[in-house]
Formats: structure tokens, sequence, C-alpha cells
């Protein structure tokens, strides 16, 4: 009898259904466009619609019928978890407090596991990506993306606090001095370590006359009718372009700072850096291990004796190895590790 | 059948050893000073001695005898708790990588439960101080002393990380630039809310004329031939010294942001503030909820109604209730909650 892991990643731009083997190979996945404008009860129409589709197409029904392990749905945070309700999202205007869970699970008539992205990308590269072949029990994995997003395992569970917000390590102040953050906050690890912060940070540089190279592919892109993205800027420090490359060592001292926070905090065995940004692993990692030593003696105390080296009781810190796909995995993996839904402390 | 509990709270100054009923009321205490510069051997037996006497006294032996509970023991850390093992303390010249579990079960005979002295403090606060009536699974205690120590309980257990490092939070950096911190990084949260920092701030600040009424009191106490201490602080503060104020005030903005760090990393239900410069609360409390506020949004969702006031899924932030003697009552609770081992984690 076959098994199948139904995994939905939802953001403000895309929406991917993904099946997946009881082994995670995948099946069959559907993108579309996430119709946030419609609302939420059209988005749940169309997640409904391609779950089932999938289910009917690959697990069959009456006898020889296939098992379903569960669908699990990731999204982005802030999420209450024990309510399934989503925060305020600021690529979702109009949804504040939407209780996408329930929604869902009326939609399918199915239990369904929700958590954020950050966390279902965690559990991914945990379980099959980067953590595969060093087996802890604890992790913490930092999504560089749009904004930056963390998860955190602790013990085999997906730490989240109170109500689901545990693992805003994006959100922790490493400049107090630093620019205001989406999030209300000033100097966020998000203002210097997301792919919009790089921009943000490559603009600045070119504006005062710091970065001649970017100064002139800003110019070459505007030409063309384009902004310069992170990959770009990567291009252009590959291409040896002396303020590229100082914006990606700055980006490595940043992320450093948040790292020795965290390895201090919680002296973890894995940390896993994923996210579009960390493609750019050659150009800031240097910095990033420099400046993580530099500010935790945790870390120093737990040095592996080679970067990337993996040691018992050293703090190994790893790019991710899946890719984008890592959210969409994830989420298929939820209903197996029992997560989804919040520690629910109560006072 | 009585039970005893007996606590060791070991520091580079003073030696505590105290007996306690199962009920964990008080039964008697010795407090020796601690022959650091005799030592291991001579403290392990100073150590033992204390505990077999409290034992003999208290326990009987016989029919009719007491059962003990066990003997735990709260060090400076850092401390290898899989190997039982001080790191590099620096009130401790010498005593580098001293393997002061097996010692001390050696010279008693007895299984010794091992922690960093903050944990066994955090342990007290959470089950008999300021957590006693709030009742949640997972908390974090600061303790503002000579340096800045943090214990942190997550689901039930203290945090230990992969070789009980976890939980310095002391030593995450909070202001990169910051003053070089006796761990060799730069700008850790001890640099500031310790009571050795409160004492560094105030002599620059009277140092460079900004605060006369600190330059005051240094030269009054220089012709008493002492030095300021917190305490001294905190008086003056009380007593209307703007400079001290101010000081206090700077105390309250880098616990804030110390705080909304771990607040934005682990959302907890309870945070406790404890140590010699907590009884200060008043004078830099407001500061400190105020920063907290504006650098975590995880805590303005989770912002209760009025500050110490608890309720359900929200962030309760307060003083410690039970003052210097949570280090020896956490001593000895630690062999009932299972602590004083390492998760040990594996690669």
């Amino acid at each position: 009898m076959t098994e199948l892991a139904i995994g939905v990643d939802l953001n403000g731009t895309s929406l991917r259904i993904g099946a997946f083997t009881g082994g995670l190979e995948p099946v069959e996945s559907i993108s579309m466009v996430t119709r946030v404008a419609a609302g939420p009860d059209a988005v749940v129409a169309d997640i409904a619609g391609g779950v089932r589709r999938l289910i009917q197409s690959h697990l069959g029904s009456g006898k020889g019928a296939g098992k379903l392990a569960g669908v699990g749905v990731g999204s982005p945070g802030p999420i209450n978890l024990i309510e399934g309700r989503l925060g305020r999202l600021p690529n979702f205007p109009g949804w504040d407090g939407f209780a996408l869970r329930d929604a869902l699970e009326q939609a399918l008539g199915l239990p369904v596991a929700l958590e954020c992205d950050a966390n279902a990308a965690a559990l991914a590269e945990w379980k099959a990506g980067a953590g595969k072949e060093i087996v802890v029990d604890s992790m913490c994995m930092l999504t560089l993306g749009t904004g930056v997003g963390s998860g955190i395992v602790l013990d085999g569970k997906i730490w989240h606090g109170m109500v689901g917000m545990g693992g805003e390590a994006g959100h922790v102040p490493i400049l107090p001095d630093g620019p205001v953050c989406g999030c209300g906050s000033r100097g966020c690890l998000e203002m210097y370590a997301s792919a919009t912060a790089l921009v943000r940070i490559a603009t600045e540089m070119a504006v005062s006359g710091e970065a001649k190279d970017i100064a002139q592919l800003i110019e070459a892109k505007k030409v063309e009718g384009k902004a310069i993205t992170a990959l770009d800027l990567a291009l252009l420090a590959r291409g040896g372009g002396s303020g590229a490359r100082e914006l990606y060592r700055r980006l490595g001292f940043h992320l450093g700072l948040g790292l020795a926070g965290l390895v201090s905090t919680l002296d973890l065995p894995l940390y896993i850096i994923g996210g579009g940004v960390a493609s750019a692993w050659d150009l800031f990692s240097d910095q990033m291990f420099e400046t993580l030593h530099a500010y935790s003696y945790v870390y120093r105390l737990g040095e592996p004796s080679q970067r990337l080296k993996k040691e018992k009781d050293k703090t190994f810190v790893c790019p991710a190895q899946i890719g984008p796909g890592a959210g969409l995995l994830g989420a298929a993996m939820l209903p197996a590790f029992g997560a989804g839904r919040a520690q629910g402390e109560s006072l």
C-alpha cells in the first residue's frame, strides 16, 4: 500500500502544493499564483482543490487505495498556532487574524498541520537536507529570503514558544541604532541579512559614492527598466566588484552577530543557513565565521578544528542543501512529526 | 520518614552547604571561605566534610533513619556537564578542567548533580520563587551579579545545549562596538548589566564630567578608603542623584535589549530578573520594559495589559523573589529534577 504526504507552501506571491511518497520522494506538484487580493476564501478553495486533485490522482480509492499520511501547510508568520490563525502578515493585506487551519480543515474534511514556513523548511533541512547525515536532536535554520525566517528544533521538536512565535531570530536586535524594520522594531537581523536588506544597503553604498561598481550596476539595470537583485549583486561580487564584495562581507558580519547570539543562548550542534541569499555562501561565510568566533565564547569552546567539518560536540554551521523546495517538502513532513500546533503554555 | 536534600553553592569567594527538608524548608546551612588557592582537593574535602556533617546531624542512621533525596552542587560556569568538569573559571586560577563531579562523588561515595550556579538559581525561582504561582513549563532567569548568568528551562527541563554551555545569555553581543568582556568577546550583555559593569560605567560617567553626583560619591568613598558599589549607586539614585538615575536608566535599556533577543528567539511565558542588581528594580524596570517593547515585536504581540500582571499567553517579566539564597536552594533541588547532566547531543 502506498502512502502519500501532501505539503502546501503558501506565500504572498506563489502557492505550491506537492505530493510526496512516504519516503519523501516527490510525486507531483502544482504551482499557481496566490490570489491574495481575491481574499482568503478564494485561496482556501485553490488550496483545497489542488490537494483533492493530488489525492485523487495518486491515492486511488476503494480496494488497493493508498494511505494519506497527512496534509501540512507552511505559511509566513506570525501564526497563532493554538488557534491556527494568521497574524498580521505584511504581504496578505486584509487577511489579519484569518483562521487558516480551521478553514482548510473544513474545506478538505481532513486534519491539517499548520506551521510557519521557516519551521517547515527547518524540518526538511534537519531530516532530509544538511542535517540528514549529522543526526542531531536540536538545530536551528535561518532562512535568508525576502525577510529572515528562523526555525528552531529542540530535543526533536519544533520550538514554538507560547503561541507559536518562538524562533523569530530574524527579529533579534543586532544593532540597536539600525534602521526601522517592517516589524516596527529597529536594527533587527532581518534589516541586514535578507535579500531586501542587501539591495537596500547596496543602494546606500552606491548613493554615498562608496561602491562605484554597484552604482554602475544600478545604472545598467535602470536602462533595462529593472531593479538590482541580491543575485545580481552576488554575480558582481564574484566578478571582482569591490563594493559588492564589501557588501557581502558586511552581510557575513551581521549574520555572524546574529549567530553569536543564538550559539551563546542555545549552544546547539547544528545551524543551517538557507534561503536564496545563502547561495552566496562563498561571498559571506568567511566573515560570518570570523565574526561568530569573535563574538561568542560558547562558539570558541565548541569550534570545530576546520570549518564545515562535523565533529562530535562541536558547533557545525553549514549551508542548506535542499534549496527553494525545502518549504514544500517540510510542509509535507509536518503531520508525521506531530508538528503544527503550539506547545500551549498556560499561566 | 524524613527526607533530606543537600545543596552546595560554590563560588570564588564563599562556599555554602545547606540541608533542606523534602518540602524545601531550610534545616541547617554551613558557610565558609572557598579555599581556592589551596587547590581543588582541599575544597572538595571541605565540601565533603560539610555534606557529611549535615547528613549525620539530620538524617540519622539505622532504624528510623531518613532518606537522602540527593546532593546537588551549583558552580560558576562554564562546566562540561557530560564530563562534570569545570572549564576555565576566571575566579578559580589553576583549576582549569578539574573533574569536580567525579571528585565529589568519590569523596562522598554518593551520586552528585552538578550544574552552573545560574541554572540552579533558575530552578529555585521557577519552582519555589517568582515562578511558583505562575505554573509554566518554560522560563528564563537572568542573574545580574558580578557577571550576568542565565538559566533557561524549556518544557520542564534545564536547557544545557551540547555540553552544558546552553543559556549563556549574559554573553550575547548587544552592542558589537562595546568594551571587551572577560570572556574575550566584545559588547556582551554582561558588560552592561552586571554589578561590575554598573561600577565601570558609573566611573566613566564621573570621569567624563557627565555625572557630578557619582564623581562626588567616588571622592567620598575614597576618603573612607573604599570603592563604590552597585548598592551605593542605587542609594544615590534613590536620593535623587541625576547621574546615578541615568546610570540605572541605561542599565534598563541594555537589559531590555538583551531580553528583546531572548523573547524574540524563544517566546517564553516567564522571564525572571535576579541577582544583587535586581534589587534596583524600581530604578531600571521602566526603561527595561520600554526598550523590550520597542525592540521585540514578539513581546509586543504577547505584552500583558499591565506590567507585572500575569495573563494567559502573555509574556511576564518580573523580579526574583528568593534573593541570594536561590543558588543554594536550587542546588538542593537538582537531584529531584534529574538535572546536572548535559543532554549529550552527538554527531
